[in-house]
């Protein structure tokens, strides 16, 4: 791949080579579950003894357990298997979605341990009410968890564009929120003592179909996350494009319509937003203002489906919307899959024909010679799987570190191993 | 900022972070000029007696001379410069543009140390004509080289789609190219006994941008480069953005008129490229068909800065099309940056204004809060100086490796310098 070379200095000392690997080796158990120390060698190119002492060293803190042994499928010893921590490491995952608030306990390895519900009005919210709702979800999970449990980070995906410094809602249209301290007041009322993270749940989405999705081992995705509005999130050889300030990947207002588009929730017209969101679908197939939601959606798709001809004729023509915002995509990003997620996969099943025909059509032909589309594979809850890996973040940079937050009971003993 | 941080494994050996660390070295004097040891030290974070070891290793290797002494603008000693060898170590660069065949040998460093420059007939022509051409300026450009000057890379810009493993030009629309070997045959024909490295002009002309040009210390910018074509090259997070197989940032073919868009010389409709290429201009101003080329270009916009109203008129027409163009890149990619490069340099000149009020009327606010629009700053000569940079990569990344080419009269000496 051709890339350019002048960014990044590369002078590392020995400690921070030791973080890396100690990261390295954690987010393999993560992402991937137990793994025997064979196969961690084999996955990191770290040497026996190496991953032994860095191991042990993890152990040491709490963060995997080593146990069992596993055969390594070829002649020779069978290896310790390593396993993360689950039940005694785990982050809080909030999501502020368009019409739920959703809160889990998620274990490091990615489990969902517990989680809690709440269906939220559409109706414009203020931040303490939802910041309130969010904390007592918070606080009942925290009355379920083991006293040995750690938790070492918490995350939240909110429906709006979001200051990755702080948390800040700089834009949230579905609430009617603007530069809202969101994360820092969260933070405040769960009183953890932990920073809360926050992300737009289509860059999180993105992440968590990228990790633990549609998207595994897929270095350039694009994410489409459909509700009320359509947002993005896209991975660039393997890394979330989030642009100069955070606010990348809007890609719901790109403008496909020019002409006669539809008015947008941002004020401007003919976004790819105004013209396949819900509510064009919904206007599309002549379906009453008051209807609104995602069982309308699959509603229409479903009335397509048996051959409605309205719902038919709504599902072609937004779906040539569609079509016409993934082919610029694909011709900008050239990437290896596109995934449909939220009411876009209700959607996208109700129209991949003119999806794909636009593709033929509009895309260059190198460029999609192998582009795959796709339906998220973790549902409704990719923004929520995307909240717990970014409280995660910092653990798996630094697991030591990570391991040792200043509130909590069981925090992990001076590690004193040698460097591996 | 969010970052997916599940992909990268670091488990480096001392020799990787040696070799590195020569490289950071080099590339601070290759893209920055001469430099003392003690602001080598200040920019790497590398102490005195590594940086000492390894620029003498650079040194012995013929690609840096330390020389004099600087004071360092503080108290303390004086510090001795590493200057890049730019007579000794050059690659030679090619361009294959619209109506123009350039070559050039550009010393480590980044001088244009000797150029020529042919003119092309925009007719078709064929690999073996243009392969042709091109090895004969490089003949010419050796048969001036000093004996002692080393080659250590060749690379070229082509004006279409390129493989970036093997410089395969997959879709050359202005030549009428389709799947020519042309890097594999442009090696051949030159006899060098080294590869070609070949990149498509934009992505090089955003990279020369990035390093050399506009764009120095912005991490993400967006350079469109306009031709007959208009092509795009994008920095996310200081990489160039190549996609799954290099054919990333075609932005020319985001399709922003789908009603009545102008054919594309791609089979589609109003594409980018279509509603603000050359032609578009030259038609809105009602220039007659046979009147093409830079000049033609420069000679609307001239007449509309003295008033002329058809090509103010069109002006204003093709510049709302690049506003649209330009206002879905920003909210795609929040970049810090917009460069327009090629004949877009003139049209931005003659419609700024409608970029502008586009850009306020479609962009998200959060995501145009600190984004600058700019000219090319390095001009015509943007894809020759990233042919150029394409070439000097593998030197960068493995300085003593690179600096010792099979062919080379000039090899380096075994270095025996102990690591860094």
């Amino acid at each position: 791949m051709l890339k350019s070379r002048m960014t990044r200095d590369d002078g590392r000392a020995p400690e921070e080579i030791r973080r890396r690997n100690l990261g390295a080796l954690l987010r393999h158990v993560h992402l991937h579950g137990p793994l025997s120390r064979a196969a961690l060698g084999t996955r990191t190119g770290l040497n026996r003894s190496t991953i032994m002492a860095l191991t042990a060293d993890l152990a040491a803190a709490g963060l995997v357990r080593e146990s069992g042994l596993s055969s390594t499928g070829r002649a020779g010893r069978p290896s310790v298997v390593v396993r993360p921590e689950s039940e005694r490491v785990h982050v809080l995952a909030f999501d502020v979605a368009v019409d739920r608030l959703a809160a889990a306990r998620v274990g490091l390895g990615g489990t969902i341990i517990d989680r809690r519900d709440a269906v939220r009005s559409r109706a414009g919210a203020d931040l303490d009410v939802v910041v309130g709702v969010l904390a007592e979800l918070g606080r009942e999970l925290r009355d379920g968890t083991p006293p040995d449990s750690v938790c070492v980070g918490v995350g939240a995906s909110y429906c709006g564009m979001i200051r990755p410094s702080d948390g800040m809602v700089r834009f949230g249209p579905d609430m009617g929120w603007v530069d809202q301290a969101f994360g820092a007041e969260l933070g405040r009322r769960l009183g953890l003592d932990l920073p809360v993270l926050v992300g737009n749940e289509a860059h999180l989405g993105a992440m968590a179909e990228h990790q633990r999705g549609a998207g595994v081992g897929v270095r350039n995705l694009i994410y489409l996350h459909g509700d009320v509005g359509v947002g993005g999130g896209i991975i660039v050889d393997g890394e979330l494009l989030d642009g100069d300030a955070g606010y990348g990947a809007e890609l719901g207002h790109m403008m496909v319509n020019p002409y006669d588009g539809r008015p947008c929730g941002c004020g401007s017209r003919g976004c790819l937003e105004a013209e396949v969101g819900e509510r064009a679908l919904l206007d599309a197939a002549d379906r009453p203002a008051g209807l609104i939601g995602r069982e309308a959606v699959r509603a229409v798709v479903d009335a397509a489906d048996h051959g409605d001809p309205a719902a038919r004729d709504a599902l072609r023509r937004i779906g040539d919307w569609l079509g016409i915002g993934v082919a610029n995509l694909i011709n900008l990003f050239n990437p290896g899959l596109v995934v449909f997620g939220g009411m876009l996969r209700d959607v996208y099943r109700g129209s991949a024909a003119q999806v794909r025909a636009r593709i033929a059509e509009n895309v260059l032909p190198v460029s999609r010679e192998r582009v795959q589309l796709s339906v998220s594979t973790l549902g409704d809850d990719a923004t929520l799987v995307g909240a717990a890996e970014l409280a995660f973040a910092a653990l798996l940079a630094d697991p030591l570190a990570g391991a040792r937050p200043g509130s909590s009971p069981a925090a992990a003993p001076p590690v004193t191993h040698p460097a591996g």
